[in-house]
C-alpha cells in the first residue's frame, strides 16, 4: 500500500500501523482524529507518518490517493467519520472498520455510502488487552489472532441502480485488499454475514461480559459487600476480570446486538433454571453429568488454544 | 507441635507440612491415607515424616500423642475418616479439616464426636490452584491467604451432658493451636459462624462456579459449538476457567451448599431480568449505569488485592 489513512490511533489503530511497518507493507500512514494530542504522541513514536485533524478541509487532503482507510475509533463515532469521509471518497479507496458490532455498522455504511458501499468491509479484529491508547500500541497484537471480515452484502442495497454499481469483482478487490492488510499483522482471516458474526459474539463474549457486570452489581448492592468482597478469590477475579470493562462500549455493543443478547440470555436463563431444578432435587448424578460435560469442553478448548 | 497427622497429603495437606516445617513449627509430620504411593512419594520429597494407611490398627498409632489432626482429603471422605479417628481421639488432641463447605462438615463432626465435639475447629483455607497432588504442593500456597475457622458452636450440641463437657477453655486452646498452625503457614486466620460461612462462599465462590459450568454447558449444546468455541477469545478464557473445576468436588460442595446456593441463584435471576428490562427497553443510561457500578467496584476490589 502506497497510502493508509486511520481514523483514531489508539490501540487497535496504532497496533495495526506498527505490524504494517514492521512488515514494509505501507509507505506512507496518516493518523486522523480529534484528540491532537494523541496523534502528536503517535507521531513521535513512530506509529504514524503524518496528522491530520478531524477538520473537513483536511479530511480531503488526508484522504487524498488512499489506497485504504481504517475507521478505529469508538464505534459511536462511526457515523460521523463515514459522513466526513463520503464527500471525498475516491474510487479506489476501500475502507473498513474494526467495531465489536457489525449489522449496525454495516446498517450505516449502506445508508451513507450508497452507490459506494461495496468500498465498505467490515472488519472485527478479535484482540483485546487490558490497556488501552496508543502507548500500549504493539506490532504482535494481532499475531495468531482471528479477524472476522462482513463485506457488503449486495442484497442490503435496496436501489436497483445502486445495485448494478457494484461489480462483483470491485467488490473483491476491496476485501482482498482488506484480508492481506490484517495477513500482514499475523492474523487469522474469516468471512462471513454481519448476522452470523452478531449471533457468535453474542454468545461467546457479550452474553459473558453482561453475566460478569451483572454478577459483580448484586454482589456490590448487598448490605454486607465489603465483606463479601474481603473473602474473594482468585477463581472470582479470573470470572470477573471482563467486568471491568469500559462501560460505555459495553452499553453500545449491547444497544447495537440487542436482538442476538436477548436471545441469549434467555436460553442462559433456560440453563439456570434447569441446573437450579437439578439442585432443588438433590440430583448429584445430573449436576456432576453437567460439570463433567461444561469441564470437558472448556478444558479441551483451552488447551487446543495455547 | 511435637506431632502432627494429615488425612491426604495433595496440595493442600502438602503445602501445609512444607510450609510448617520450613517454619520449624512441627518435629514430625504423618501422613495418612488411601493412596500408599502417593504417601510414598510425599515421604520421597520430604513433606512428610513417616507415613500410615488407612487400617484401622495403624491409625491407632498414627494419631497416638497427636497434637494436632489435619483432614485435608476430599469432602465426601470426612465422614469416614472422623469415624475411623473417633476410637483412637485423645483428649489433648485437635482436630480440624480444610474442607470448602462448613455446616455440613460441623454437623457430621457433631454427630460422631459427640462430647468431643469441642476438639473439632472447622477450617477453609481459600487458596486454589490449577493443579493437584503433592508435586504441587509449596510452602507459600497460603501466604497473604484467608482461612476461615469455623468452631464448634456449643449450641450445636443437644445432649446436656455433652455440652457441659465443652469447657470454654479448652474450646479456645483448641482453636488457639489451629490458628497458630495457619499463621504460621503465612494465612490471615478469620473466625464465624459455619452457616455465615456458607453464605458468603455462595456468593463469591460456588455461585461463579455453577454461572461458569452453565455457560459453557449451554454453549457447547448447540449444533454450531465447534464453531462458538473456534472465536471465543481471552475475556471467555477467564471467565470460564473455574468451569474446568473438578465435577465431583463441585457437585458435593453445590449439594452441601444448596440452601445458600438456591438463595444466590434466585437473587441473580432478579438482577439478569433487571438487566434484560434495561436492554428491551433501549435504557442505554441505565445500562451504562449498572456497568459503570459493577466495573467501578471491581476494579477497586482486584487492584486492592494486589
Amino acid at each position: 500500500l502506497k497510502k493508509l489513512v486511520i481514523f483514531g490511533v489508539g490501540l487497535i489503530g496504532g497496533s495495526v500501523a506498527l505490524a504494517l511497518k514492521k512488515a514494509n507493507f505501507v509507505t506512507h500512514i496518516v493518523g486522523v482524529g480529534r484528540n491532537y494530542a494523541m496523534l502528536e504522541r503517535a507521531l513521535e513514536l513512530g506509529v504514524i507518518d503524518s496528522l491530520s485533524d478531524a477538520l473537513e478541509a483536511n479530511i480531503h487532503a488526508a484522504c487524498s490517493g488512499a489506497d485504504l482507510i481504517l475507521i478505529a475509533a469508538p464505534v459511536a463515532q462511526t457515523k460521523a467519520i463515514l459522513q466526513s469521509i463520503k464527500p471525498h471518497l475516491q474510487p479506489q479507496t476501500t475502507i473498513t472498520d474494526a467495531g465489536s458490532t457489525k449489522n449496525d455498522v454495516m446498517t450505516i455504511a449502506c445508508e451513507i455510502l450508497g452507490a459506494q458501499f461495496n468500498q465498505f468491509v467490515g472488519g472485527h479484529p478479535i484482540a483485546g488487552a487490558e490497556k488501552s491508547g496508543v502507548t500500549a500500541a504493539t506490532a504482535d497484537l494481532f499475531v495468531g489472532k482471528n479477524v472476522v471480515l462482513t463485506p457488503a452484502n449486495l442484497d442490503d442495497i435496496q436501489d436497483d441502480a445502486l445495485r448494478a454499481n457494484n461489480h462483483a469483482a470491485l467488490r473483491a478487490s476491496h476485501i482482498a485488499r482488506v484480508t492481506e492488510m490484517w495477513q500482514k499483522c499475523g492474523a487469522n482471516v474469516r468471512e462471513m454475514s454481519a448476522t452470523n458474526h452478531d449471533a457468535i459474539f453474542a454468545a461467546v463474549s457479550h452474553l459473558p461480559h453482561l453475566l460478569a457486570f451483572a454478577l459483580v452489581d448484586e454482589i456490590a448492592s448487598r448490605p454486607n459487600a465489603e465483606e463479601l468482597f474481603s473473602f474473594a478469590a482468585s477463581g472470582f477475579r479470573d470470572f470477573t476480570r471482563i467486568a471491568g470493562s469500559s462501560p460505555e462500549m459495553w452499553r453500545d455493543i449491547s444497544l447495537a446486538n440487542k436482538t442476538a443478547l436477548l436471545n441469549e440470555i434467555s436460553a442462559y436463563e433456560s440453563e439456570l433454571s434447569q441446573l437450579k431444578q437439578l439442585l432443588k432435587n438433590d440430583d448429584g448424578t445430573g449436576l456432576q453429568a453437567l460439570f463433567e460435560r461444561a469441564s470437558v469442553v472448556r478444558n479441551a478448548w483451552a488447551n487446543g488454544k495455547k
